[in-house]
């Protein structure tokens, strides 16, 4: 069993019309609603209102694999929570990080670059699988269409990743580095660059079956509940001479 | 011309008779003396006691590589300094973190993870080269000894290196990744693990290469006065269709 | 069910006396051994005498992961058959490459580099867990022990290693990237460097915990038949203008 | 002074007219030409139909960098020379790869993959800058236009880069990881995508000082006479207690 917390930042969805009519119950809605149909998964969700953002010592504790949307409230965004999310993926915890989360404080504080990149809205992707044979691009076909999506182009200022799975292509002329992993402590995170909230990708099938095998690639090997912290070695391990 | 900052806490020298002994002018003083023997090099200082910790907006700008050695004082260094280093570095700044800095606040922005390991005082250090076509390998032989140095022991909880261009090995019994090479932005970071206070170990004539060497690879190809910002695009390079 | 094939060359165990004490059923025998008490493995062993060293085309077509241990007869072993072991990891077959089998036709075909190293009998390893999230360090300490062991020493001429799972720590002062995995075409490759034909190295339980997870983590998640070749794509994805 | 060799195979343009028209030196001696005028270079080439394709030992020897383009004689090339250029680039000599040598048995010896991609003639190609510090994008801008070029897509069946240098946008509606770094050995490797023959690539001020760049990039800092070898060490540096 993978414990799954769907994290949305749920703003948009509640200020304007049109895109609360793509997601009537939030992108966290859509998300644990198709992940709750795999029976490996124990799927919570939790949302920027409520109290520490839904994200309490106790909620990390009891997840695996973190998945997070954000976008109109990363200042506001306590530091003391993005703080708590970065010690928990470097204990193990599994973070996918969608979309405009790329900005997130939680991203820049465990990626260390500025994770800036070129934008604009109303473009159409394709995403290439460009690492065929790793997990989270399990039973896709070589590349899959996304008809309406945000831009997101290159450079993409991040430290260089274990895998880029998918590099998108734009109708509008630019590349993207739209699916990557990264290892940060004993975590694995996963971004993925997909999920402009005024369109339905999330609904995708494909997206969805991405976004199944990204959970379960992320799911720790080992967890620890304390550290990090330096170790002494008070003996040595052999004789000095 | 590259124009390089020594900067040294500065705390152990003035605290302590026997480290004094070994560095009367400090471990800035002794790495900016051997530095400035090479004509392609200008060099300056500063340390932690200065306003600003000696690192304003001003001096960072005329620096292309800063050198950064740090340990009694990692917690009081300026949260607003270390942001700073962090901006200039993905600007496009080198820099050299050397030894105890490896928990410095700069790098633990700049990493993202714990940069935790083991330690030990008192063992004894053979560095191998384990990247010998690597620039700052140049003119070294398949190892060098270093007889007195305080222990770094793996796991080293950083995010994976661009290269390993030295791996310890210690009398004691442990393993270290002891000199690696990252890339975050524009700006290039070597982290290198020798150079305990209580050891003339900067004394050394290879050590001493090694940095001449790093300082040389780490000079920036690029730098920017401005960003990193993400960048909207108003029109499409390409008719979308 | 995972499908292994052990291949093990099986020439210094029927030539040595010593060594067939230790091995009497083989370097293959023992690794078979243990893997067949796991309910998830389905094993089979192959050696260097049979026809086409035991490895026809059927035999791999069949084959999710090949363990491969080899050392007297690198030069004999034909090179149809190391071209075939390539094609079929380049198609997603998992290869599990054993000490000296850094130096098999096989590895120097798939990794392109020379796979030189230092070496000397009779030491003693201490190895460390350095990437303690991968799924081949599953259940292990920081580091475990091998009292009898081949040195073997950087540089280590490979290509960079996806991760070093394991870095060795030699009594006789050296180290060496013990365990490393790299990804060719779709297929996983894990080299692990301890097993000398004279230490039962292969019976200790901590070594036979990571041939287990290596078997898993080489599963392919995709496999292909035929390819790779080259793809025309005779119209275009969109209207070129 | 670097010395660089540029061998072409120069077998298309003495075929076609066409091609012939674009590059009445052939493709060699275009680059050669822009290459002269770096006085910090000293150039030669060579093409197939030379004995040993012009790469003799001593030719290979005397070569810092060599540049190689390749299409319609891969599989006559001979296995020896292939080897032979094998060899030298693990000693330390430096290797640029243009277009269709992707395919060559040099490059399927150094990579170990399959090398595959997808392919059309007929493409415009917008190459983008995907590791903007990089010494070999040095003096670019964000992105170049390519008017003409047959279309490289993905799946590239490649090892894993050290750096994607550039990447490249189709308007057919493919990407493709255009310009890649490798290290194999004591030699670095540039992969660059663009330069089919029947257009005027190599031409464009861009392109040549990418070309310019990777020379410089690819000068050896360590160069080996012979090796590799593995080394016995009978003496251990310890004594083993």
């Amino acid at each position: 069993m993978i414990r799954v917390t769907v994290w949305n930042e749920y703003v948009h969805e509640q200020e304007y019309e049109n895109i609360r009519a793509v997601y009537p119950e939030g992108i966290h809605g859509c998300i644990a609603g198709f992940l709750r149909k795999d029976p490996e998964l124990q799927v919570r969700t939790a949302t920027f209102q409520e109290p520490e953002h839904g994200l309490t010592e106790e909620v990390l504790e009891q997840t695996d694999v973190l998945i997070f949307w954000s976008h109109a409230r990363q200042e506001e965004f306590e530091d003391q929570v993005a703080e708590r999310i970065q010690r928990h993926v470097l204990r193990g915890m599994g973070l996918i990080a969608l979309h405009s989360a790329h900005y997130s404080k939680v991203m820049k504080r465990l990626m260390g670059t500025g994770m800036t990149l070129r934008w604009r809205h109303g473009d159409r992707e394709r995403l290439f699988v460009t690492a065929p044979g790793h997990p989270i691009a399990a039973g896709l076909p070589a590349y899959i269409e996304i008809p309406r999506e945000e831009m997101y182009g290159e450079y993409f200022d991040i430290p260089k990743p274990d895998d880029v799975v998918f590099t998108g292509w734009f109708a509008g002329g630019e590349v993207f580095r739209s699916g990557c992993t990264f290892t940060r402590g004993l975590g694995r995170i996963f971004y993925f660059q997909p999920g402009h909230e005024e369109y339905p990708i999330y609904y995708m099938e494909p997206v969805q079956q991405i976004l199944r095998n990204a959970v379960k690639w992320c799911m720790p090997t080992l967890r620890r509940s304390t550290g990090p912290d330096c170790t002494e070695v008070t003996e040595p391990l052999e004789p000095i001479c």
